[in-house]
Protein backbone atom coordinates (compact mmCIF):
# COMPACT_ATOMS: atom_id res chain seq x y z
CA UNK A 1 0.00 0.00 0.00
CA UNK A 2 1.22 3.16 -1.17
CA UNK A 3 -1.64 5.39 -0.94
CA UNK A 4 -3.98 5.95 2.06
CA UNK A 5 -6.88 7.95 2.16
CA UNK A 6 -8.75 8.11 5.82
CA UNK A 7 -12.47 9.74 5.59
CA UNK A 8 -12.80 11.48 8.70
CA UNK A 9 -9.91 12.53 11.79
CA UNK A 10 -11.73 11.09 14.96
CA UNK A 11 -9.66 8.73 17.10
CA UNK A 12 -10.03 5.78 14.63
CA UNK A 13 -9.21 7.90 11.61
CA UNK A 14 -6.30 9.42 13.63
CA UNK A 15 -4.63 6.03 15.16
CA UNK A 16 -4.89 4.08 11.48
CA UNK A 17 -2.93 7.23 10.26
CA UNK A 18 -0.79 7.12 13.38
CA UNK A 19 -0.45 3.61 12.72
CA UNK A 20 0.01 3.28 9.27
CA UNK A 21 3.07 5.55 9.37
CA UNK A 22 4.69 3.82 12.23
CA UNK A 23 4.51 0.27 10.21
CA UNK A 24 4.55 1.38 6.77
CA UNK A 25 6.65 4.67 6.44
CA UNK A 26 6.53 4.80 2.45
CA UNK A 27 2.53 4.93 2.63
CA UNK A 28 1.44 8.29 1.54
CA UNK A 29 -1.53 9.30 3.90
CA UNK A 30 -3.99 11.93 3.14
CA UNK A 31 -7.19 12.63 5.30
CA UNK A 32 -10.58 14.13 4.70
CA UNK A 33 -12.24 16.60 6.68
CA UNK A 34 -15.71 18.21 6.87
CA UNK A 35 -14.66 21.22 8.22
CA UNK A 36 -11.69 23.29 8.24
CA UNK A 37 -11.09 23.28 11.57
CA UNK A 38 -10.61 19.73 11.63
CA UNK A 39 -7.67 19.75 8.97
CA UNK A 40 -6.50 22.67 10.95
CA UNK A 41 -5.96 20.72 13.68
CA UNK A 42 -4.86 17.26 11.99
CA UNK A 43 -2.20 19.61 9.95
CA UNK A 44 -1.18 20.68 13.29
CA UNK A 45 -0.68 17.28 14.70
CA UNK A 46 1.29 16.05 11.38
CA UNK A 47 0.13 12.72 11.35
CA UNK A 48 -0.27 12.53 7.47
CA UNK A 49 0.85 14.12 4.01
CA UNK A 50 -2.04 15.99 2.99
CA UNK A 51 -5.43 17.31 5.03
CA UNK A 52 -8.48 18.90 3.28
CA UNK A 53 -11.97 19.52 3.23
CA UNK A 54 -11.68 18.45 -0.95
CA UNK A 55 -12.79 15.02 -1.19
CA UNK A 56 -11.70 14.97 -4.55
CA UNK A 57 -8.25 16.20 -4.03
CA UNK A 58 -8.05 13.75 -0.71
CA UNK A 59 -8.77 10.70 -2.60
CA UNK A 60 -6.69 10.97 -5.62
CA UNK A 61 -4.56 8.15 -6.57
CA UNK A 62 -5.71 6.02 -3.51
CA UNK A 63 -5.29 2.93 -3.29
CA UNK A 64 -6.62 2.57 -0.39
CA UNK A 65 -9.89 4.03 1.43
CA UNK A 66 -11.10 3.76 4.66
CA UNK A 67 -14.26 5.48 6.05
CA UNK A 68 -13.41 6.55 9.20
CA UNK A 69 -16.77 8.88 9.67
CA UNK A 70 -19.61 8.21 11.78
CA UNK A 71 -22.08 5.40 10.46
CA UNK A 72 -24.88 7.74 9.99
CA UNK A 73 -23.13 9.84 7.80
CA UNK A 74 -21.49 7.19 5.49
CA UNK A 75 -24.13 6.36 3.07
CA UNK A 76 -24.12 10.55 2.26
CA UNK A 77 -20.43 10.79 2.43
CA UNK A 78 -20.39 7.56 0.23
CA UNK A 79 -22.97 9.18 -3.11
CA UNK A 80 -20.36 12.14 -2.90
CA UNK A 81 -16.75 9.98 -2.83
CA UNK A 82 -18.23 6.98 -5.64
CA UNK A 83 -17.82 9.46 -9.35
CA UNK A 84 -14.41 10.23 -7.87
CA UNK A 85 -12.81 6.39 -7.01
CA UNK A 86 -11.64 4.61 -9.98
CA UNK A 87 -12.11 1.00 -10.10
CA UNK A 88 -8.97 -0.68 -8.37
CA UNK A 89 -9.33 1.48 -4.96
CA UNK A 90 -10.09 -0.53 -2.06
CA UNK A 91 -12.67 1.03 -0.13
CA UNK A 92 -13.57 0.08 3.28
CA UNK A 93 -15.16 1.41 6.26
CA UNK A 94 -14.81 1.31 9.89
CA UNK A 95 -18.51 1.51 11.35
CA UNK A 96 -19.92 -0.83 14.38
CA UNK A 97 -22.92 -1.51 12.43
CA UNK A 98 -22.36 -3.54 9.19
CA UNK A 99 -25.61 -5.38 7.42
CA UNK A 100 -26.68 -1.50 6.66
CA UNK A 101 -23.93 0.13 5.81
CA UNK A 102 -22.49 -2.52 3.37
CA UNK A 103 -26.12 -2.29 1.76
CA UNK A 104 -25.87 1.27 1.24
CA UNK A 105 -21.93 1.65 0.42
CA UNK A 106 -21.07 -1.42 -1.82
CA UNK A 107 -23.62 -0.96 -5.04
CA UNK A 108 -21.83 2.60 -4.91
CA UNK A 109 -17.84 1.05 -5.46
CA UNK A 110 -16.15 -1.78 -7.50
CA UNK A 111 -13.93 -2.86 -4.33
CA UNK A 112 -15.75 -1.99 -1.21
CA UNK A 113 -15.62 -4.19 2.07
CA UNK A 114 -17.49 -3.62 5.17
CA UNK A 115 -14.45 -3.68 8.47
CA UNK A 116 -15.21 -3.45 12.11
CA UNK A 117 -11.72 -2.89 14.17
CA UNK A 118 -12.82 -3.43 17.59
CA UNK A 119 -10.76 -0.78 19.22
CA UNK A 120 -11.92 2.38 20.80
CA UNK A 121 -11.97 4.12 23.92
CA UNK A 122 -14.15 6.24 25.86
CA UNK A 123 -11.96 9.00 25.06
CA UNK A 124 -12.87 10.54 21.03
CA UNK A 125 -11.28 12.83 18.76
CA UNK A 126 -8.33 13.21 17.44
CA UNK A 127 -6.49 13.92 20.87
CA UNK A 128 -6.93 10.24 21.87
CA UNK A 129 -5.57 8.97 18.74
CA UNK A 130 -2.58 6.41 19.52
CA UNK A 131 -0.25 4.82 17.34
CA UNK A 132 -1.02 1.62 19.09
CA UNK A 133 -4.52 1.23 18.84
CA UNK A 134 -5.26 -1.36 16.76
CA UNK A 135 -2.51 -3.74 18.40
CA UNK A 136 -3.58 -6.92 19.93
CA UNK A 137 -7.26 -5.96 18.86
CA UNK A 138 -9.61 -7.56 16.65
CA UNK A 139 -10.80 -6.83 13.33
CA UNK A 140 -13.81 -8.06 11.53
CA UNK A 141 -13.70 -8.09 7.94
CA UNK A 142 -17.12 -9.00 7.06
CA UNK A 143 -17.61 -10.00 2.91
CA UNK A 144 -21.11 -9.76 1.35
CA UNK A 145 -22.68 -11.92 -1.43
CA UNK A 146 -20.76 -11.10 -4.84
CA UNK A 147 -17.98 -9.45 -3.34
CA UNK A 148 -14.26 -9.80 -5.67
CA UNK A 149 -12.17 -12.40 -4.57
CA UNK A 150 -8.85 -10.84 -2.81
CA UNK A 151 -10.84 -7.51 -1.86
CA UNK A 152 -11.57 -8.76 1.73
CA UNK A 153 -7.79 -10.01 2.02
CA UNK A 154 -6.83 -6.94 1.03
CA UNK A 155 -8.85 -5.17 3.91
CA UNK A 156 -7.36 -7.92 6.16
CA UNK A 157 -4.00 -7.13 5.12
CA UNK A 158 -4.31 -2.90 6.06
CA UNK A 159 -5.56 -4.14 9.81
CA UNK A 160 -3.02 -7.04 9.77
CA UNK A 161 -0.74 -3.89 9.51
CA UNK A 162 -1.50 -1.91 12.41
CA UNK A 163 -1.77 -4.62 14.54
CA UNK A 164 -5.19 -6.29 14.75
CA UNK A 165 -5.67 -10.10 14.33
CA UNK A 166 -8.73 -10.60 12.00
CA UNK A 167 -11.81 -12.43 11.68
CA UNK A 168 -13.99 -12.86 9.19
CA UNK A 169 -18.02 -13.28 9.01
CA UNK A 170 -21.09 -11.92 6.95
CA UNK A 171 -22.28 -8.65 7.39
CA UNK A 172 -25.69 -10.03 9.16
CA UNK A 173 -23.84 -12.88 11.43
CA UNK A 174 -21.44 -9.93 12.69
CA UNK A 175 -24.66 -7.77 13.20
CA UNK A 176 -26.15 -9.87 15.50
CA UNK A 177 -23.06 -11.05 17.12
CA UNK A 178 -21.93 -7.35 18.17
CA UNK A 179 -25.47 -6.68 18.79
CA UNK A 180 -25.48 -9.25 21.41
CA UNK A 181 -22.28 -8.82 22.95
CA UNK A 182 -21.82 -5.05 22.59
CA UNK A 183 -24.91 -3.63 21.80
CA UNK A 184 -27.44 -5.27 23.81
CA UNK A 185 -25.68 -4.30 27.08
CA UNK A 186 -25.00 -0.97 26.40
CA UNK A 187 -28.55 -0.21 26.14
CA UNK A 188 -28.56 -2.27 29.64
CA UNK A 189 -26.34 -0.29 30.98
CA UNK A 190 -27.84 2.63 30.48
CA UNK A 191 -31.41 1.32 31.48
CA UNK A 192 -29.95 0.31 34.66
CA UNK A 193 -28.26 3.40 35.38
CA UNK A 194 -31.60 5.37 34.58
CA UNK A 195 -33.64 3.18 36.64
CA UNK A 196 -31.60 2.84 39.54
CA UNK A 197 -30.99 6.78 39.13
CA UNK A 198 -35.45 7.14 39.14
CA UNK A 199 -35.82 4.83 42.26
CA UNK A 200 -35.75 4.94 45.81
CA UNK A 201 -34.39 8.68 46.10
CA UNK A 202 -30.57 8.43 47.68
CA UNK A 203 -30.27 4.50 46.99
CA UNK A 204 -27.37 5.53 43.95
CA UNK A 205 -25.40 7.17 46.92
CA UNK A 206 -24.82 3.75 48.38
CA UNK A 207 -23.73 1.87 45.40
CA UNK A 208 -20.33 0.06 45.25
CA UNK A 209 -18.15 -1.33 42.52
CA UNK A 210 -20.29 -3.39 41.52
CA UNK A 211 -23.06 -0.97 40.10
CA UNK A 212 -19.53 1.11 39.07
CA UNK A 213 -18.83 -2.32 36.77
CA UNK A 214 -21.94 -3.12 35.62
CA UNK A 215 -22.60 0.23 34.24
CA UNK A 216 -19.47 1.47 32.84
CA UNK A 217 -20.52 1.49 29.21
CA UNK A 218 -22.91 4.05 29.65
CA UNK A 219 -20.63 6.45 29.96
CA UNK A 220 -19.55 6.52 26.53
CA UNK A 221 -20.80 8.80 24.07
CA UNK A 222 -24.40 8.75 23.69
CA UNK A 223 -24.79 10.16 19.88
CA UNK A 224 -22.59 8.17 18.95
CA UNK A 225 -24.66 5.04 20.30
CA UNK A 226 -27.96 6.44 19.77
CA UNK A 227 -26.39 5.76 15.89
CA UNK A 228 -25.43 2.69 16.22
CA UNK A 229 -28.60 1.19 18.15
CA UNK A 230 -30.76 2.75 15.33
CA UNK A 231 -28.62 1.59 12.52
CA UNK A 232 -28.27 -1.88 14.22
CA UNK A 233 -32.47 -2.14 15.33
CA UNK A 234 -34.08 -4.64 13.27
CA UNK A 235 -31.66 -7.12 15.60
CA UNK A 236 -31.54 -5.04 18.43
CA UNK A 237 -35.53 -4.90 18.98
CA UNK A 238 -35.72 -8.76 18.86
CA UNK A 239 -32.62 -9.44 20.86
CA UNK A 240 -34.18 -6.94 23.49
CA UNK A 241 -37.29 -8.60 23.36
CA UNK A 242 -35.61 -12.47 24.00
CA UNK A 243 -33.58 -10.71 26.92
CA UNK A 244 -36.85 -9.49 28.58
CA UNK A 245 -38.27 -12.60 28.03
CA UNK A 246 -35.41 -14.27 30.12
CA UNK A 247 -35.47 -11.75 32.88
CA UNK A 248 -39.50 -12.71 33.25
CA UNK A 249 -38.42 -16.19 33.60
CA UNK A 250 -35.62 -14.97 36.62
CA UNK A 251 -38.78 -12.64 37.83
CA UNK A 252 -41.07 -15.64 38.07
CA UNK A 253 -38.50 -17.99 39.64
CA UNK A 254 -37.56 -15.09 42.45
CA UNK A 255 -41.24 -14.48 43.06
CA UNK A 256 -42.13 -18.32 43.02
CA UNK A 257 -39.49 -19.17 45.58
CA UNK A 258 -37.89 -21.41 43.47
CA UNK A 259 -34.57 -21.45 44.96
CA UNK A 260 -33.24 -24.06 43.59
CA UNK A 261 -33.80 -22.78 40.34
CA UNK A 262 -32.11 -19.18 41.12
CA UNK A 263 -29.31 -20.90 42.85
CA UNK A 264 -28.49 -23.15 39.42
CA UNK A 265 -29.04 -19.66 37.11
CA UNK A 266 -26.30 -17.58 39.43
CA UNK A 267 -24.30 -20.90 39.37
CA UNK A 268 -24.59 -21.49 35.13
CA UNK A 269 -23.61 -17.89 34.72
CA UNK A 270 -20.97 -18.02 37.27
CA UNK A 271 -19.41 -21.04 35.50
CA UNK A 272 -20.65 -19.29 32.06
CA UNK A 273 -18.42 -16.16 32.63
CA UNK A 274 -15.07 -17.11 33.87
CA UNK A 275 -15.25 -20.00 30.59
CA UNK A 276 -16.22 -17.31 28.46
CA UNK A 277 -15.77 -13.97 29.29
CA UNK A 278 -13.39 -13.79 32.71
CA UNK A 279 -9.83 -14.28 31.08
CA UNK A 280 -10.25 -9.90 30.29
CA UNK A 281 -9.91 -9.30 33.07
CA UNK B 1 -14.97 -2.65 73.84
CA UNK B 2 -12.85 -5.40 75.83
CA UNK B 3 -14.23 -8.40 75.01
CA UNK B 4 -15.28 -9.51 71.35
CA UNK B 5 -16.76 -12.40 70.16
CA UNK B 6 -17.17 -13.06 66.28
CA UNK B 7 -19.31 -15.77 64.91
CA UNK B 8 -17.85 -16.99 61.58
CA UNK B 9 -14.09 -17.17 60.43
CA UNK B 10 -14.79 -16.11 57.17
CA UNK B 11 -13.64 -13.07 54.66
CA UNK B 12 -15.61 -10.33 57.17
CA UNK B 13 -15.12 -12.34 60.53
CA UNK B 14 -11.60 -12.94 59.76
CA UNK B 15 -10.95 -8.99 58.88
CA UNK B 16 -12.57 -8.06 61.68
CA UNK B 17 -10.69 -9.84 64.07
CA UNK B 18 -7.25 -8.46 62.49
CA UNK B 19 -8.97 -4.62 62.17
CA UNK B 20 -10.18 -4.78 65.96
CA UNK B 21 -6.95 -6.28 66.77
CA UNK B 22 -4.99 -3.19 65.24
CA UNK B 23 -7.14 -1.01 66.57
CA UNK B 24 -7.96 -2.40 69.57
CA UNK B 25 -4.73 -4.57 70.94
CA UNK B 26 -6.24 -4.63 74.18
CA UNK B 27 -9.75 -6.09 73.41
CA UNK B 28 -10.22 -9.76 73.69
CA UNK B 29 -11.44 -11.54 70.56
CA UNK B 30 -13.33 -15.03 70.32
CA UNK B 31 -13.99 -16.99 67.25
CA UNK B 32 -16.77 -19.58 66.93
CA UNK B 33 -16.64 -21.55 63.64
CA UNK B 34 -19.06 -24.26 63.05
CA UNK B 35 -16.36 -26.95 61.42
CA UNK B 36 -13.49 -27.78 63.78
CA UNK B 37 -10.97 -27.82 60.75
CA UNK B 38 -12.21 -23.94 60.64
CA UNK B 39 -11.11 -23.52 64.04
CA UNK B 40 -7.28 -25.04 63.43
CA UNK B 41 -7.41 -22.67 60.78
CA UNK B 42 -8.32 -19.51 62.95
CA UNK B 43 -5.94 -20.67 65.53
CA UNK B 44 -2.65 -21.12 63.07
CA UNK B 45 -3.63 -17.66 61.66
CA UNK B 46 -3.21 -16.30 65.35
CA UNK B 47 -6.08 -13.44 64.82
CA UNK B 48 -7.64 -14.26 68.40
CA UNK B 49 -7.31 -14.94 71.82
CA UNK B 50 -9.66 -18.30 71.63
CA UNK B 51 -11.58 -20.02 69.06
CA UNK B 52 -13.64 -22.88 69.39
CA UNK B 53 -16.57 -25.09 67.78
CA UNK B 54 -17.95 -24.34 71.68
CA UNK B 55 -20.62 -21.03 71.53
CA UNK B 56 -21.11 -21.50 74.92
CA UNK B 57 -17.31 -21.19 75.75
CA UNK B 58 -16.99 -18.23 72.90
CA UNK B 59 -19.66 -15.45 73.91
CA UNK B 60 -19.38 -16.28 77.38
CA UNK B 61 -18.44 -12.74 79.29
CA UNK B 62 -18.03 -11.00 75.54
CA UNK B 63 -19.64 -7.46 75.54
CA UNK B 64 -20.34 -7.53 71.70
CA UNK B 65 -21.04 -10.08 69.22
CA UNK B 66 -20.49 -9.92 65.72
CA UNK B 67 -22.94 -12.75 63.38
CA UNK B 68 -20.44 -12.72 60.64
CA UNK B 69 -22.04 -16.20 59.04
CA UNK B 70 -23.98 -16.19 55.85
CA UNK B 71 -27.31 -15.31 56.56
CA UNK B 72 -28.94 -18.51 56.02
CA UNK B 73 -27.86 -20.03 58.99
CA UNK B 74 -28.07 -16.63 60.72
CA UNK B 75 -31.69 -17.95 62.14
CA UNK B 76 -30.86 -20.66 63.48
CA UNK B 77 -27.49 -19.86 64.84
CA UNK B 78 -29.59 -17.28 67.27
CA UNK B 79 -31.92 -19.27 68.62
CA UNK B 80 -28.76 -21.63 70.10
CA UNK B 81 -26.88 -18.47 70.95
CA UNK B 82 -30.19 -16.75 72.61
CA UNK B 83 -30.07 -18.53 75.95
CA UNK B 84 -26.20 -17.65 76.52
CA UNK B 85 -26.52 -13.99 75.93
CA UNK B 86 -27.02 -11.53 79.18
CA UNK B 87 -29.22 -8.51 78.66
CA UNK B 88 -26.09 -6.04 77.87
CA UNK B 89 -24.06 -7.56 75.26
CA UNK B 90 -24.42 -5.71 72.41
CA UNK B 91 -25.02 -8.04 69.29
CA UNK B 92 -25.03 -6.98 65.71
CA UNK B 93 -24.64 -8.97 61.72
CA UNK B 94 -22.98 -8.59 58.68
CA UNK B 95 -25.34 -9.68 56.35
CA UNK B 96 -26.10 -7.81 53.20
CA UNK B 97 -30.09 -8.28 53.73
CA UNK B 98 -31.74 -6.30 56.72
CA UNK B 99 -35.06 -6.62 57.38
CA UNK B 100 -35.57 -10.08 57.38
CA UNK B 101 -32.35 -11.15 59.21
CA UNK B 102 -33.54 -8.24 61.97
CA UNK B 103 -37.17 -9.83 62.15
CA UNK B 104 -35.78 -13.02 63.35
CA UNK B 105 -32.88 -12.15 64.94
CA UNK B 106 -34.12 -8.68 66.91
CA UNK B 107 -36.78 -11.09 69.24
CA UNK B 108 -34.23 -13.13 70.53
CA UNK B 109 -31.86 -10.67 72.49
CA UNK B 110 -31.97 -7.10 74.29
CA UNK B 111 -29.65 -5.49 72.40
CA UNK B 112 -29.78 -6.06 69.00
CA UNK B 113 -29.13 -4.24 65.70
CA UNK B 114 -28.50 -4.76 61.82
CA UNK B 115 -25.24 -4.05 60.33
CA UNK B 116 -24.43 -3.74 56.97
CA UNK B 117 -20.66 -3.09 56.44
CA UNK B 118 -20.05 -3.08 52.49
CA UNK B 119 -16.88 -4.10 52.13
CA UNK B 120 -16.14 -7.16 50.74
CA UNK B 121 -14.03 -8.73 47.58
CA UNK B 122 -14.70 -11.66 45.03
CA UNK B 123 -12.09 -13.46 46.71
CA UNK B 124 -13.87 -15.51 50.43
CA UNK B 125 -12.62 -17.36 53.37
CA UNK B 126 -10.39 -16.55 55.55
CA UNK B 127 -7.72 -16.60 53.43
CA UNK B 128 -8.36 -13.29 51.61
CA UNK B 129 -9.23 -11.62 55.06
CA UNK B 130 -7.05 -8.36 55.93
CA UNK B 131 -6.90 -5.76 58.91
CA UNK B 132 -7.82 -2.98 56.24
CA UNK B 133 -11.16 -4.27 54.30
CA UNK B 134 -13.14 -1.87 56.44
CA UNK B 135 -11.32 1.12 56.07
CA UNK B 136 -12.82 3.70 54.01
CA UNK B 137 -15.95 1.55 53.50
CA UNK B 138 -19.76 2.34 54.32
CA UNK B 139 -21.50 0.46 57.09
CA UNK B 140 -25.10 0.72 56.93
CA UNK B 141 -26.70 0.57 60.65
CA UNK B 142 -30.42 -0.33 60.21
CA UNK B 143 -32.35 0.22 63.89
CA UNK B 144 -35.63 -1.04 63.91
CA UNK B 145 -38.93 0.73 65.88
CA UNK B 146 -38.49 -0.16 69.77
CA UNK B 147 -34.69 -0.48 69.79
CA UNK B 148 -32.99 0.96 72.87
CA UNK B 149 -31.73 4.18 72.58
CA UNK B 150 -27.80 3.99 72.77
CA UNK B 151 -27.92 0.03 70.85
CA UNK B 152 -27.28 1.84 67.34
CA UNK B 153 -24.59 3.80 68.08
CA UNK B 154 -22.54 1.16 69.96
CA UNK B 155 -22.90 -0.44 66.95
CA UNK B 156 -21.74 2.37 65.06
CA UNK B 157 -18.67 2.59 67.13
CA UNK B 158 -17.81 -0.47 66.46
CA UNK B 159 -17.67 -0.19 62.53
CA UNK B 160 -15.91 3.52 62.83
CA UNK B 161 -12.99 1.59 65.53
CA UNK B 162 -12.32 -0.62 61.90
CA UNK B 163 -12.40 2.53 59.57
CA UNK B 164 -15.93 2.76 58.54
CA UNK B 165 -18.14 5.44 57.82
CA UNK B 166 -21.37 4.77 59.55
CA UNK B 167 -24.51 5.94 57.43
CA UNK B 168 -28.19 5.11 59.36
CA UNK B 169 -31.39 3.96 57.47
CA UNK B 170 -34.32 1.23 58.44
CA UNK B 171 -34.09 -2.12 57.50
CA UNK B 172 -36.73 -1.88 55.10
CA UNK B 173 -35.03 1.08 53.50
CA UNK B 174 -31.99 -0.82 53.84
CA UNK B 175 -33.35 -3.50 51.43
CA UNK B 176 -34.86 -1.81 49.19
CA UNK B 177 -31.57 0.57 48.45
CA UNK B 178 -29.44 -2.35 48.34
CA UNK B 179 -31.42 -4.11 46.43
CA UNK B 180 -31.69 -1.58 43.80
CA UNK B 181 -27.84 -0.74 43.55
CA UNK B 182 -26.49 -4.13 44.11
CA UNK B 183 -29.00 -7.10 44.27
CA UNK B 184 -30.43 -6.09 41.06
CA UNK B 185 -27.63 -5.29 38.96
CA UNK B 186 -26.29 -8.85 40.33
CA UNK B 187 -29.33 -10.29 38.91
CA UNK B 188 -29.45 -8.52 35.54
CA UNK B 189 -25.29 -9.36 34.86
CA UNK B 190 -26.10 -12.77 35.33
CA UNK B 191 -29.27 -13.03 33.06
CA UNK B 192 -27.11 -11.26 30.37
CA UNK B 193 -24.13 -13.46 30.57
CA UNK B 194 -27.09 -16.24 30.54
CA UNK B 195 -28.73 -14.53 27.73
CA UNK B 196 -25.35 -13.65 25.60
CA UNK B 197 -23.77 -17.55 25.83
CA UNK B 198 -26.96 -19.37 24.98
CA UNK B 199 -27.51 -16.74 22.15
CA UNK B 200 -25.39 -16.83 18.25
CA UNK B 201 -23.10 -19.20 18.64
CA UNK B 202 -19.85 -18.15 18.69
CA UNK B 203 -20.49 -14.36 19.73
CA UNK B 204 -19.51 -14.08 22.98
CA UNK B 205 -15.83 -14.62 21.43
CA UNK B 206 -16.13 -11.33 19.73
CA UNK B 207 -17.02 -9.57 23.66
CA UNK B 208 -14.79 -6.77 24.12
CA UNK B 209 -14.07 -4.56 27.39
CA UNK B 210 -18.22 -3.77 27.97
CA UNK B 211 -19.64 -7.03 28.53
CA UNK B 212 -16.67 -7.94 30.40
CA UNK B 213 -17.03 -5.16 33.02
CA UNK B 214 -20.77 -5.34 32.85
CA UNK B 215 -20.78 -8.97 33.56
CA UNK B 216 -18.06 -8.79 36.28
CA UNK B 217 -20.07 -9.54 39.30
CA UNK B 218 -22.03 -11.96 37.86
CA UNK B 219 -18.54 -13.95 39.05
CA UNK B 220 -19.50 -13.63 42.55
CA UNK B 221 -20.06 -16.68 44.83
CA UNK B 222 -23.40 -18.06 43.44
CA UNK B 223 -24.56 -19.90 46.86
CA UNK B 224 -23.96 -17.06 48.85
CA UNK B 225 -26.03 -14.63 45.91
CA UNK B 226 -28.72 -16.88 45.57
CA UNK B 227 -29.25 -16.60 49.49
CA UNK B 228 -28.94 -12.80 49.26
CA UNK B 229 -31.48 -13.16 46.91
CA UNK B 230 -33.97 -15.33 47.93
CA UNK B 231 -33.65 -13.36 51.51
CA UNK B 232 -34.56 -10.21 49.75
CA UNK B 233 -36.88 -11.45 47.21
CA UNK B 234 -39.92 -10.04 47.71
CA UNK B 235 -38.06 -6.65 47.24
CA UNK B 236 -36.10 -7.90 44.00
CA UNK B 237 -39.47 -9.44 42.60
CA UNK B 238 -40.81 -6.18 42.64
CA UNK B 239 -38.11 -4.08 41.51
CA UNK B 240 -37.08 -6.95 38.75
CA UNK B 241 -40.92 -6.02 37.09
CA UNK B 242 -40.01 -2.80 37.46
CA UNK B 243 -36.93 -3.09 35.20
CA UNK B 244 -38.62 -4.77 32.81
CA UNK B 245 -41.19 -2.57 32.03
CA UNK B 246 -38.79 -0.01 32.14
CA UNK B 247 -36.71 -2.59 29.46
CA UNK B 248 -39.65 -2.84 27.30
CA UNK B 249 -40.36 1.26 26.78
CA UNK B 250 -36.84 1.01 25.60
CA UNK B 251 -37.67 -2.11 23.09
CA UNK B 252 -40.59 -0.02 21.53
CA UNK B 253 -38.63 3.14 21.33
CA UNK B 254 -35.96 0.95 19.54
CA UNK B 255 -38.63 -0.86 17.16
CA UNK B 256 -40.62 2.23 16.92
CA UNK B 257 -37.26 3.89 15.30
CA UNK B 258 -37.77 6.51 17.72
CA UNK B 259 -34.36 8.12 17.20
CA UNK B 260 -34.70 11.46 19.11
CA UNK B 261 -36.14 9.16 22.21
CA UNK B 262 -33.41 6.99 22.06
CA UNK B 263 -30.36 9.59 22.17
CA UNK B 264 -32.55 11.23 24.38
CA UNK B 265 -32.28 8.16 26.95
CA UNK B 266 -28.67 7.32 26.32
CA UNK B 267 -27.92 10.94 26.90
CA UNK B 268 -29.23 10.92 30.12
CA UNK B 269 -28.35 7.62 30.66
CA UNK B 270 -25.00 9.21 31.21
CA UNK B 271 -25.43 12.23 32.58
CA UNK B 272 -27.06 10.55 35.10
CA UNK B 273 -23.97 8.09 35.41
CA UNK B 274 -21.33 10.57 35.13
CA UNK B 275 -23.12 12.77 38.20
CA UNK B 276 -23.67 9.72 40.76
CA UNK B 277 -21.88 6.81 39.44
CA UNK B 278 -18.76 7.47 37.56
CA UNK B 279 -16.91 9.36 40.63
CA UNK B 280 -15.95 5.30 42.07
CA UNK B 281 -14.41 4.49 38.61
Amino acid sequence: MNTLAILGPGLLGGSLALAVRAHAPQCRISIWARREAAVEEVLAAGICDLASTDLAQVVEGAEVIVFCVPIGVMPELAQRLAPLVGPTALVTDVGSVKAPVVEALAPLFSRFVGSHPMAGSEQAGLSAARADLFEGTVSLVTPHPGIAPGVAEEAAALWRLVGCEVRTLSPVEHDASIGLVSHLPHLIAAALVDFVCAGTPGAVEFCGNGLRDTTRIASGHPEMWAEIVATNHAVLGSQLEAFIARLQQVARDISGGDDAKLKEFLTNAKIQRDRHIKQRD
